[in-house]
């Protein structure tokens, strides 16, 4: 039977320091709107949550993924001790924990929040995800519906007793939106008739709270074509009947999928007006579908690279610990056959494997981190000036915060397999359903290949490159930061050189597009996110060396000088393995080859 | 239920360029050992393993994936239709294919094998894996066993009456053999009396044939430690008993192991003389059992680099068929909704990941075929010069041939998820699965991590550096095809430019192993492995690219042009995209970077 044994899922030093060291979240309670709140609110929040998961997320996690949903009479049945978690969490308030108290929630700053929940995906992807998508739901109906469908919608929501998904893919159109041809027809009573087909509706259907809410793409009778002619509707699995009782809606389940992993949370096929009688009502205005959608695709962008980011974590944890307890093998200067063997982390090459997971976990914890920072100061920040630069670096970060924890995390958790050697591949041990999990990250709310189109093709170009001016200016700050706190001056000339030529490049490649060559400027998409991540994340690491190092010339005890110096070296290897592909990855790009984009279909 | 369509496992096209094309296997035939083959007998065995995959194996993939063996009443059960497998496999004489007439065998080189087996394993490896390890035992036993022995059990074996395995690994020992415990009592009967536990023993049991002989590791009684104790024993699971029957020999399965991928072929746990009466007969000479061994783990490494060249290739064509049927969304330049949906395949990301996958794929091909070669010609070229010349090539490329595919493998197998979309990541779709079965082959026959000490602790350095400067030899020659080919001469000179960076490289950090500071050579032999790979591959691609520019210059019609056609896109992908990767970390192994190796445990 699967071992689950206690693993911290991510360490409580490190996200302390990350919130509070790093992005220092407690002068987010000067703002007016966390005026209510105090740094140790905060610590309360986080330790609620690290109890939760440690205590009762992580230790079902391997029974979820054992024995995921079925399908039974037209109903999705879940593990049994779902209904439990899902109780738990509504009563630590997580479904609104960010929303105002004029709605339930606690108004909790998105930083906070996200360096909290961290510890509940971690701990059981799955079950957190059915948090995660109904606050996404229920926060499309608070921004753009009127008070009736709030009240009617949103409200159970955001009390826990229904849950919520978001309802965009088709069969046939998969990624491509455009396409979406679920219909709404307008009746008599002011609501919609929906008629179509979603798939990979994740949560879709469940038995332990009352009803779903579907927030669903559709377009009305005689729309146009194309993303213009998408509307947003609400359509509840079961809505109010005239008696006040909730009826069904004509939403039915037409298959489970089985997935690889996350498999505690179904992921389903639903037909909607098989009987001509699903009732959908509309969310905000006609034809605004897809950009109001994208409230809480964005949102989803952001908890999938923390998905990543955690499950990344958890199987770093798992690999260190066995790491140290395993011995195997001696020194290679020392193979005298009679000495005792020494654990594996006494090995080079296994250090570099558990580094490298650190490199990539803590970097991507910081990287989101901060780009939830821009969130809350691109609402609240006490100026006009500063919410709309927040809003360009959140806007151009989402791509890379999805995608550098999606990719990488799924390198980070190969190698928590492989440190376990045979054993990793084994379902008698954890890092294979981690790595399960994992690689769903780089496919849900966007391949990797489209978000390096949103990051190449509108982010890094929006407002005639203003948000990479900013990037550009954040990553100076660090580097200045850096250079007085005294990190090694060949660290900060590093990324400042890549600085330099990310921005070059971005130009000159924008000046293919501007030129009229669309396909030119976005052909290496891919490969500029990959050097776009690369950067960031070593902006991000030579902050931490910063933070650190300021630390340590402060005076720190021994524990903390370890944790600094870890940092220290985290940062070292990073700017010193991974920057350094920045500058082939630019003449790459710059070169515009071609041997793929002009491949003929018939010479592969 | 999972989805199994008619995939050609590898393009029948490609295996004839390696095979007569780029390696000239024909010439083979002209040398004594050979001389009675011939093109066409090499191509009626490559067409009888290509229809028996896939007709035979491929369908019964899925079946035996969802189906593992089961440990019932102290024996394994494996899928029922396994057994028509093996006799398949036998009646086409795999398992002494290899081998001389004298037993059995047909005497085929090992290059035209190589790259047969290779549908085989593409079909289905769990079920060639049976053959794989059988093969292998009755090799050393052929290699190193007296007559008797030949006759009582590498006779069974090769006629495929009985199974083989190896049996290395002990629980507490893993990679290290050094602590191999299991011991080796004499007995009167000039046999050994064998007691221990063995893990991750794959094809331990089976139901299909009489007998299984493992190939095992142990210690006679008052042996040194270490590894120059270690002696090698063929343990039968049954022995001839005084009647002339088989009878128990006290060899037990103690435990299946639920592996994530290979699912077909089981994995065990075994003890040895539980009841003291557990018979071995040594092979070989006794405290020489880890070199002998390593003639089998030679054969197995490679055999496991093509384990997952097959596994890439599978997954890479059912990628490019999915990828020309499946149509969505529309050209970055043309966004009219009401046009119709172009093929995936339309997209430059996705023919980026196809190509990455074919440049994968066929670089591997070119690679383990080129290295299969050396294997025929270091036994059977016509001078002692030539065959120590081959000798050593095999040796310094066999952890490259087993790394590069396996670690690169996982990423292409990734791909292939990545281009299904949300399919992919389903079992309803096939590639999933060997995602699953290629995790393995990173860690099993020596880890990534082993191979790379390998390949800098003693191939690079060998004899001074002469496999190395034969390398370069090899890799000049292919510079010089390609020139007077006219392949574009910057590629040429990209890839000539790289081999003097990797000699030089190579000898300054061999320096400091000679310097006595062996940590420091071998430091980064991860990284030397990564560099040393790219470079590998980067030269079987401008050899491919050479035969192509060769054959259109001689003139192909439209198919083969095509065909040559994606020879060089793939050429020109990989030297552009991977090659330049050679640089930044030959300079990083040169800095001797230290975050990793000096890292304290508690920075962690």
């Amino acid at each position: 039977m699967p071992n689950t044994r206690p693993n911290p899922l991510l360490s409580d030093r490190d996200i302390a320091f990350h919130l509070f060291e790093e992005l220092d979240a407690e002068s987010l309670t000067r703002l007016p709107a966390f005026s209510a709140h105090s740094r140790e609110g905060f610590e309360l929040f986080l330790d609620s949550c690290r109890r939760f998961a440690r205590e009762q997320l992580f230790p079902l996690y391997r029974p979820m993924d054992a024995e995921p949903p079925v399908l039974r009479d037209g109903r999705v049945r879940v593990h049994p001790r779902m209904g439990d978690l899902w109780r738990g969490m509504t009563e630590l308030g997580l479904i609104n924990a960010m929303r105002p108290e004029a709605v339930g929630g606690q108004g909790l700053p998105v930083t906070v929040f996200t360096l909290a929940t961290a510890y509940l995906m971690a701990g059981n992807l799955s079950a957190y995800g059915y948090v995660g998508l109904t606050a996404g739901a229920a926060h499309l109906i608070e921004t753009f519906g009127d008070a009736a469908l709030k009240d009617a919608l949103m409200r159970p929501m955001y009390e826990g007793r229904w849950t919520g998904t978001m309802a965009l893919t088709e069969p046939q159109a998969g990624s491509s939106l455009a396409d979406v041809r679920t219909t709404a027809t307008p009746a008599a009573d002011g609501t919609y008739r929906i008629r179509g087909s979603k798939i990979f509706i994740s949560g879709g259907d469940q038995d332990f709270a009352e009803n779903t809410v579907h927030l669903t793409l559709a377009r009305i009778d005689g729309a146009p074509a194309g993303t213009k002619g998408i509307s947003l509707f609400a359509v509840p699995a079961r809505r109010l009947g005239p008696d006040g009782q909730l009826v069904p809606n004509d939403v039915h389940v037409a298959g489970v999928i089985h997935k690889i992993g996350w498999r505690g949370l179904p992921s389903l096929a639903l037909n909607y007006g098989e009987e001509g009688d699903c009732h959908g009502w509309l969310v905000g205005a006609a034809g605004r579908g897809l950009p109001q959608m994208f409230q809480m695709m964005n949102e989803a962008r952001l908890m999938v690279g923390m998905n990543a980011c955690a499950s990344a974590s958890a199987a770093y944890h798992e690999a260190l610990a066995y790491a140290q307890e395993r011995t195997q093998g001696r020194p290679l200067t020392s193979r005298d056959p009679s000495s005792a063997p020494v654990p594996l982390v006494a090995h080079a090459d296994v250090r570099r494997m558990l580094l490298r997971q650190k490199a990539i976990v803590e970097g991507s914890l910081s990287l989101l981190g901060y780009t939830a920072l821009q969130g809350d100061l691109s609402h609240h920040a006490d100026s006009e000036d500063a919410r709309a630069r927040a809003s360009l670096l959140l806007d151009l970060l989402t791509p890379v915060a999805k995608t550098f924890p999606s990719e990488k995390g799924f390198e980070a958790n190969a190698l928590s397999v492989q440190v376990h050697g045979g054993y990793g591949y084994t379902s008698e041990y954890m890092p294979e359903a981690w790595l399960r999990d994992q690689k769903l990250n780089t496919i849900h709310e966007g391949t990797s290949g489209i978000q390096s189109l949103d990051l190449l093709g509108r982010k890094a170009v929006a407002g005639g490159g203003e948000a990479l001016r900013l990037y550009g200016e954040e990553v100076a700050r660090t580097v200045e930061r850096a250079r007085a706190a005294g990190v090694e001056g060949a660290l900060c000339d590093a990324l400042a050189a890549a600085t330099d030529g990310l921005l070059s490049l971005t130009m000159e490649v924008a000046g293919r597009g501007l030129a009229g060559d669309v396909d030119g400027m976005l052909r290496h998409s891919s490969h500029y996110l990959d050097l776009f991540s690369t950067h960031a994340i070593a902006w991000r690491w030579l902050e931490q060396a910063a933070v650190a190092e300021e630390a340590l010339r402060r005076g720190a005890g021994a524990t903390d000088a370890a944790f600094y110096e870890g940092k220290r070296r985290a940062a070292a290897y990073w700017l010193r393995t991974e920057l350094p592909r920045c500058a082939p990855l630019a003449q790459l790009i710059r070169s515009n080859e071609d041997s793929y984009a002009a491949m003929p279909v018939e010479a592969f």
